[in-house]
């Protein structure tokens, strides 16, 4: 593992001085290694599905799908390149000329679960932002992670990359989480774990490097008394169903008691979700009263808690207690209420009048997303790849020196 | 210490619900307090001063130096609130209005040596920012600290702010430091240790929360063969021996093996400063040998290490060998080589033709520091008010939902 973080550590720096059409050119050269390889890599996947002991869905890959893989490889190229980018100039009464310049992080750690896809998009999008990255896939997918690992190694070599920029590590051993959570030795500048609670907080209490944590999306829509009842139903159906398995479903709606009458629009809406509410919504629409532990679980499943409440200050501090400060929406026609949510929920993303499900990097034209930082340190919401640079100070000056 | 973690929090809550305005009037307010118990601080001070067992200079308080901290806490009043600013604002195809609005990161923690105006100065930058902040001065000023403390708090609570806002560790005991590294039970969004190397590399490896380390300075300034010779002997001047106890005074004098003929002019100008050299350097100039050690010593007194190079590539390898990733400026006319040095070293701030002090965020147009950030993540180099910030993403739209 060591040895991993040295190698990682020189191709941060083959990376970090290579140009931005270097950089463009190796990710092509990685969505085009794995077209070329296509059969060994869904040969592998077919020997993980065989021995896979859970999520098979997420786990699966065939041709489109892989085809899909590269596709977002390919995309990926096509970003604006991050590297070198000034993000803010300033001239000094003294005449010093600031930039604020960005740079490349360095090396990332990247520990995820059985989603394959996520060995190539993490790769692609580190190598846009100038990041050597280490690759540790759950165990479920480690063949298909290797396999697609292969690919996009050459894919490297290929443009003149050291392989070392994109690397997985050799073992399913979780002495080797541990050994990357250490910081290998100083070769490792950031951890980016991406799954459930308990490895995200099992990194985040062991990891003596940076983490950027990815935790789960406990989001709510809030339906205030002046909502357009058709927008409000729309928008929950959306938010809750449109994709029940991501991050930013909604998994509870906090009503205003005073629109409890639009309660039956919206769960009509809600065809085939199971509802669990507060004694007063079951009173307008039946439905299985909700418990306390309702209010704290991800759902990730066609289920909508529904609590009553009095106004939006009651929806913020609901959702200050069990939130998990990702996403959150309100629905209203009133401007200075939608703005005093806003202002007032410290979420990473907070919506008015819009689907929690927005809650993307694509969606917010960053082209690519790592995943959505529930921290507020570094990053915060979708991660991509400007999110995953640093920045220097760079000082032009005609001799000037400090008083 | 986990009461003082629940207060912070209730006292960050309130900060960030306030307005700037109340920000603002609390700063003055606390500068008006330091300045009505001065008597009590110096007293305080006095007793420090006559159990300290080192760092005297550091510690002593008098009337000017109080009033000094008193106006700096009065100019971080007049400082812009960054909370609530829009940093970047756009809008997506589908009509959603995205911004990305500054918020406060929440509880910090700051843990500092023996330097009394750090607990002012700590505090307003916190306020300012919106920030609460838990104090943990170095047990020499103790007493100094608690002093000026109490002076903060009243002022605090006399412009309507709970004294929660700004509070300090109430015992000298180490293992405060521990509990403060553990993160007080989810209420210590930040860690910013400010002392020596000791203390950094502890919170660093201790630290279950996010640090903004703050690691020592070997800066380094490298003079081209085409340097303007009296320019490099003003900046090598000024770069070294303005101050030599701050973090950006220049320890390490790279000198172009063709620029050596400039050396016994550039020596000329540092009176009063000992010079350790390599071979080729000690034969322009009379001076002791330098020992690899020299070359990885922060020394922050009159002592300058020189080292003569082959070219600018030699130089930003001894910086990226013997560095701290803090400062490094070039001396030369050739813009090429200005710039070729200014890509390649990867430090928080890298200068042309300008002296390594002006390393400061006053210097930057900052209006305060609170440190100088040596890591990569989150902030790098001054960290002033916006740096002490987070975001979060306002989404405004009028009905969409996702396809």
């Amino acid at each position: 593992m060591m040895a991993l973080g040295q190698a990682a550590r020189a191709g941060a720096e083959a990376l970090r001085t290579a140009t931005a059409e270097q950089r463009s050119a190796a990710i092509r050269a990685m969505a085009g290694e794995l077209r070329a390889h296509a059969g060994e890599v869904l040969a592998a996947n077919a020997r993980d599905l065989a021995s896979a002991t859970r999520l098979p869905d997420r786990l699966m890959l065939d041709e489109p799908r892989l085809a899909a893989i590269a596709d977002a490889v390919e995309t990926i190229a096509g970003l604006p390149d991050p590297v070198g980018v000034e993000i803010a100039r300033w001239e000094r009464p003294n005449g010093l000329d600031i930039a604020r310049v960005r740079t490349p992080i360095g090396v990332i750690g990247m520990i995820y679960e059985a989603r394959p896809n996520v060995t190539a998009d993490a790769a692609a999008i580190c190598v846009r932002s100038g990041n050597a990255v280490i690759l540790r896939p759950g165990s479920d997918c480690l063949g298909s992670a290797r396999a697609i690992h292969a690919a996009l190694a050459r894919g490297l070599e290929r443009a003149g990359l050291p392989a070392s920029v994109v690397q997985i590590v050799p073992t399913a051993d979780r002495a080797a989480v541990g050994a990357l959570l250490s910081g290998l030795g100083g070769n490792l500048d950031l951890v980016i774990p991406r799954g459930g609670r308990s490895l995200v907080e099992r990194v985040q209490a062991e990891a003596r490097v940076p983490v950027l944590g990815h935790l789960e999306g406990i989001c709510h829509t809030y339906v205030h008394a002046a909502a357009d009842p058709a927008m409000a139903a729309a928008i929950v159906r959306n938010a809750k169903l449109r994709r029940t398995s991501i991050c930013g479903s909604t998994e509870t709606l906090l009503i205003d008691r005073a629109a409890l009458p639009m309660l039956p629009v919206i769960a009509e809406a809600l065809v085939g979700c199971e509802l669990r509410g507060d004694g007063e919504a079951a009173a307008m629409v039946p439905m299985r009263l909700a418990t306390e532990q309702d209010w704290r679980t991800e759902h990730l499943a066609p289920i909508l808690n529904i609590r009553t409440v009095s106004d939006w200050r009651e929806a913020a501090s609901h959702i200050a207690r069990y939130g998990t400060g990702h996403t959150e929406a309100i629905v209203t026609e009133e401007r200075e209420t939608a703005e005093a949510f806003l202002g007032q929920v410290d979420s990473a993303i907070v919506l008015w009048n819009a689907s929690t499900q927005f809650a993307d990097g694509g969606e917010f034209g960053f082209g690519a997303e790592i995943g959505i930082a529930t921290g507020k340190l570094h990053a915060r919401g979708p991660v991509g790849p400007e999110q995953l640079t640093s920045f220097k100070y760079v000082v032009r000056g005609d001799g000037q020196v400090r008083p």
